[in-house]
C-alpha cells in the first residue's frame, strides 16, 4: 500500500525531484514519506485523577479525551491504569476483556467523536482464560483498536522502608513488543517499568519507532531521582520523542499509591519540552518531527554502532497484539 | 588463584557462616568477595588543563597523581587525551606507543611511587603498523600496566553550526570491550563517546561490572544537554557507579577545543555524588560499595529482563588488551 502510493507520489511529481534513474524501491519510500507524513504533532497527555469507582474513571477519562479534541490534540495518551486504583488487590476487581469491555468501549467510541488517536493508558485485562495484564489499547479517529500492549516488565520492586509492590502478584507480564503505524510514523508503546530496559526501547527503535510513548504510574520515591532521568535517557539513546502520562497524585487520600505525577514530552535531544507537577492537567507540546532526522544526522549512533563488539536480537513475536 | 583463596576463606571461618553443606564453587566465591573485597573506594578524578607541549602535559599529570595519591587518593582517572591538545591534527604528532612511550612510562612510574591503581585517561597511542588509536591504560600499584582499552565509537559528529569533529579522519576504533579486575571489583572502561552507546555499558556490565570509568572530553554544545544525563543513565540502567574525567577547559585560548569539564562521580540510583564545573581541580568521592548490591536487590532488573523478547550478546573477544 505504502510502496504504490509512494511510487505514484514519485511519478507524480516527475522531474521536479531531479532523480536521475527509475527510483528504487527505498528511494521512492522515503521521499513519499517525507511528503505525505505531517511535519509536526499535537499531543495532549491526560494527567488524570483515578479514585475507586470505575465508572467515574471512565467519565473522567471520556472528559478528558473530548476536551483535548476539542483543543486541538492530534494524539491523546492516558495514564497507567488509569480506570483502577493502583493497588495489587484491585486489578482484578476492576479487570475486563480488552477490547470487549466497559472502559475498551469508552475509549473507542471517544476516539471516534473526538477524531483523534488515543494511546488509551492502560487497564487490567483478564483474557478468556482469567489471566489479568497490564495493557494499553490504542485507538485510530475511526475507533478501531488498532494494537494493545500488554506490559512485559512486571513492576516488583523492594525499596526496604520505602516501597515494596509485586504486580507479579496478579498480574502476569506480555509477550510482545509493540511498534504501531500512524500517519506521524511508527509509535512504540511500552508501559511504566517497561521504560527501564533499555533494550526494550532499542528493539522499537529497530522496528522503526519515531516516538516512544509510555503511560506510567512512578511512585514517590524512585519518581523523583528516576523518572525524568529514565524518559530523557530513552530519548536520547533511540533519538526519538518520548511521551508519558502518569495518574495525578491522590493528595487527598494518604492511604492510597501516590503517583509521581510529573506527565512529560522529551524530544530526540534528550531535552524535556513540556511536564508538569502532580496535579490533574493536560501537558501539552507540538513535536516537531523534523528534528528526528535533524538529531540523527547530527549524532548518527544507528551508524555507529559495533556489531563486532555487541548485537541486540530482537527475538519477540513480530505481529501486533490486538 | 581467586578459587584457592575463596575456599582458603570459607574453611578458616568455619561454621560461623552456618553452611549447612560443602560450599559450591560459586558459593565460596561469593562469600570470599564479600569478606574480602573492601566496603569502600576513595576515587579522586583529575580534571587536568591541557596545553599544546606534551611534557609540559606529563609533569602535569604526574604532580596530579602525586597530590592525589598523599591525600588518600586509592583509584585515580585522567581525563581523556590530556596528552595533547584535542584536535584530529594533532593526535598524530602527539601519538606514541603504549605502553612503551613517554607518556606511558610516567603514568607507571606515577602509580607505582603513588601505591595508586590509576586508570590513565587516554593519549593518542601509535601501534606497529603506524595506525592511531585513542587508548586509555590502566596501571595497578606495581606500576604495572593490566590493560588498555582502545575507544571503540569515534566521535564523529556533525551539529550544523555548532560543532563538527571527525575523529576517523586520524584515528582507529578498537576492536575490544574492556573489564578489568581490582581490589574492590570488576571495572569497565569506555572512552567519551563509548558512553552513548548502551549496549557497550550492558556488556560490561554482564561481564561482573561494578563501576564504569568514563575519560572524556565532551564539547560545550553537546556537554550541558548531554553529559550528565548519559553519565546518570549509564549508572541508573547498569546498577554500577559511574566515574568521568574531563580535561578543564581551555579558556585563556579560545582558538583550542573547549572542554565542557564536570568530571563526575555517579551512584548506582543515579545520584550525583560528585562533581564541578569546568575549572582545573580533582574531585572526591568516597564511594560505598555496598550499595551495588543494595541497589540491584531493590530494583532487580538484570533478573527481570526479557530473554524471549530481545537479546544483547556478547560477541567480541574476551581477553584483555595489553
Amino acid at each position: 500500500m505504502l510502496h504504490s502510493r509512494a511510487l505514484h507520489s514519485v511519478l507524480g511529481v516527475g522531474s521536479a525531484l531531479s532523480l536521475s534513474a527509475v527510483p528504487t524501491r527505498a528511494t521512492s519510500s522515503a521521499v513519499a514519506a517525507s511528503e505525505t507524513k505531517p511535519k509536526t504533532l499535537r499531543v495532549a497527555l491526560c494527567q488524570l485523577p483515578v479514585v475507586e469507582d470505575k465508572n467515574v474513571n471512565i467519565e473522567l477519562a471520556k472528559k478528558a479525551i473530548a476536551s483535548a479534541a476539542a483543543n486541538g490534540a492530534e494524539l491523546v495518551v492516558l495514564p497507567e491504569v488509569w480506570n483502577s486504583t493502583y493497588l495489587a488487590s484491585a486489578f482484578p476487581k476492576n479487570a475486563e476483556p480488552v477490547p470487549n469491555g466497559p472502559s475498551s468501549a469508552a475509549l473507542a467510541q471517544a476516539a471516534q467523536d473526538g477524531r483523534v488517536w488515543l494511546i488509551g493508558g492502560s487497564v487490567p485485562e483478564r483474557d478468556e482464560s482469567g489471566t489479568i495484564y497490564n495493557t494499553c489499547a490504542v485507538y485510530n479517529p475511526a475507533g478501531e483498536m488498532v494494537a494493545k500492549h500488554r506490559k512485559v516488565h512486571l513492576f516488583d520492586i523492594d525499596v526496604p522502608g520505602k516501597i515494596t509492590f509485586r504486580e507479579s502478584d496478579t498480574l502476569t507480564g506480555g509477550g510482545a513488543v509493540t511498534v504501531i503505524d500512524s500517519p506521524w510514523g511508527k509509535i512504540g508503546i511500552g508501559i511504566c517499568y517497561d521504560i527501564r530496559f533499555p533494550e526494550l526501547s532499542h528493539v522499537m527503535r529497530h522496528r522503526g519507532a519515531d516516538i516512544l510513548v509510555f503511560p506510567g504510574a512512578f511512585n514517590c520515591t524512585t519518581g523523583p531521582p528516576h523518572w525524568e532521568l529514565l524518559q530523557r535517557a530513552r530519548a536520547l539513546d533511540t533519538q526519538c520523542f518520548v511521551l508519558t502520562a502518569s495518574p495525578s497524585r491522590a493528595v487527598n487520600n494518604p492511604s492510597a499509591y501516590q503517583a509521581y505525577g510529573h506527565s512529560s514530552v522529551v524530544d530526540p535531544w534528550g531535552t524535556v519540552l513540556a511536564t508538569t507537577e502532580h496535579a490533574p492537567t493536560t501537558v501539552w507540546a507540538t513535536l516537531n518531527l523534523e528534528r528526528i532526522a535533524e538529531v540523527r544526522s547530527s549524532i548518527p549512533l544507528s551508524k555507529q554502532t559495533r556489531g563486532d563488539l555487541y548485537q541486540l536480537a530482537d527475538v519477540g513475536p513480530k505481529g501486533l497484539s490486538k
